[in-house]
């Protein structure tokens, strides 16, 4: 078999992704051309993650300090929520050897870079990137080796950054199943906003709502909620230190997707109160249409 | 086996609900206590609809006429949009039997009885009814025998409606698998309002937000749509015409759920613009909390 792509690879944050990873790395899957890492070495801030981690046999190692874990690793992967990028990156770059590549996967890159940035030294190669994928559950236990399979793993890299770098973690995401494509970050967070920070903002939301009813409303909701309002919601199950995080650091795209939305929705609330039914088929078609778009598109 | 409940069913509408119920009491399940019908009998106003559930064969007969279809029924079931509800009611009751009971499936049910109940002839007895099951597809072929197994159908009797009838209305839709329950219809129109038709509301105006992105930005959100858009906007794809008269007949309900969702939603966005760490966790506590109940209520 060829050359691993990293002799040594760390990733850092044992949730559904960093642990996807981890997974997918120590276990080639059959036919794969090239293994990920020689050696996978975790680590996670919290003890009780790393004890999980490693009953559960996701890495070669599970490192107890973070400097141990990115010691002579060829590429170090952030799996942090994006709030806590910058504290992690500082800690461990220090600790990185020459030659390295650091990349992250976190939900918003304008965030990501604009901390990280002002930290690198020279010799590390940055690199930041964003999987699309994800289930509603999180923490070491949720991850899984397929995850990434027939997914988008999107990079922003740096205008000055190193080519070479970016083509080795577009093939570490490309080995985990995954299709690769570059993207500038700006227009990242705008597209990520509408496609999945503001439906969990509203999925967070319509719960909140739901969850406000008086009594008797308040326990139909969760005795009927297959009218639709168990699927719509089946997003507002995930992490919530991971969405605080994307929330805050997204700020201005979401806001502007989230003004843009409530237009349209007290647009079409005004033409149902007014009974305009050509206005409230036009938006009804206009949601099929997006639909069928998807259904084409192969993704649905 | 059992006598059958009704010895003709008549089910006008051959849509996803009304040619799941044909199939239903065509097709018993094995060991069914009681048959649903004798003899079906389906009706649709599309001679194009007609002639598909003829070449399904979802009923015993396809009748060519409303007036045909509902003679000697002893059951007629009225399957169509909540906003023609009025204008087939009139027109079917003229030719209904004596001692036939006339029953509906409309997701509003205060608007439906505001229609029906004037119309009511002596000796014929009205049971509103709401099965709560669907999918996101519609028409005769998108109907299937066990849509409603393990579904709630929900029953607003009126005050001064026959009990006996609403028993066997009941019956009807034990047989078709589902659980039934009695509920006051404002209260029936409170609830659907926030555990489907506001999702419902939310889905539309979100694809349609989308497909008012410039061209770029369009074209990606339909590419990196699995980043929670897409299960978000499954129920998008519903029907039109249903849609526009559920919003339009559940008014009031439907705005004032809007209008908490709405203050719920800037306050959120409020939270975010200022970095209230405490108020975004709060709420994102809410909807994971809501999430778990309804896997509590084994309903996810």
């Amino acid at each position: 078999m060829t050359e691993p792509l990293f002799a040594r690879l760390a990733v850092i944050g044992l949730g559904l992704i960093g642990s996807s990873v981890t997974r997918r790395a120590l276990h080639p899957t059959p036919g794969q051309a090239q293994p990920i890492a020689g050696e996978v070495v975790a680590y996670d801030a919290s003890p009780a993650v790393q004890a999980r981690a490693r009953e559960l046999g996701i890495a070669h190692r599970v490192a107890e300090d973070a400097a141990d874990a990115v010691r002579d690793a060829d590429c170090v992967m952030l799996c942090v929520p994006v709030g806590a990028m910058g504290r992690v990156a500082a800690e461990l770059l220090p600790h990185m050897k020459a030659g390295a590549i650091l990349t992250d996967v976190g939900s918003t890159k304008q965030s990501v870079i604009r901390e990280i940035r002002p930290l690198l030294p020279d010799g590390i190669a940055f690199v930041p990137g964003h999987p699309l994928a994800g289930t509603e559950y999180s923490g070491p236990d949720a991850g899984f080796a397929t995850l990434f399979d027939g997914r988008w793993s999107l990079l922003t890299p740096l205008e000055d950054g190193d080519p070479a770098a970016a083509a080795r973690v577009a093939r570490l995401w490309q080995l985990c199943g995954a299709q690769t494509q570059e993207m500038e970050p700006a227009h990242h967070d705008k597209v990520l906003a509408i496609v999945s920070h503001l439906p969990h903002l509203i999925a967070f939301t319509i719960c909140s709502t739901a969850d406000d009813l008086e009594g008797e409303s308040r326990a139909e909701v969760l005795r009927f909620a297959a009218s639709g309002f168990r699927d719509f919601t089946r997003i507002a199950a995930s992490d919530p230190v991971m969405w605080r995080d994307v929330f805050l650091n997204n700020k201005e795209a979401l806001l502007e997707m989230l003004a843009r939305f409530s237009e349209d929705a007290q647009a079409l609330a005004r033409a149902i109160r007014w009974g305009d039914e050509a206005f409230i088929v036009d938006r009804i078609e206009r949601g099929r249409r997006i639909r069928r778009s998807l259904i084409e598109l192969n993704q649905a």
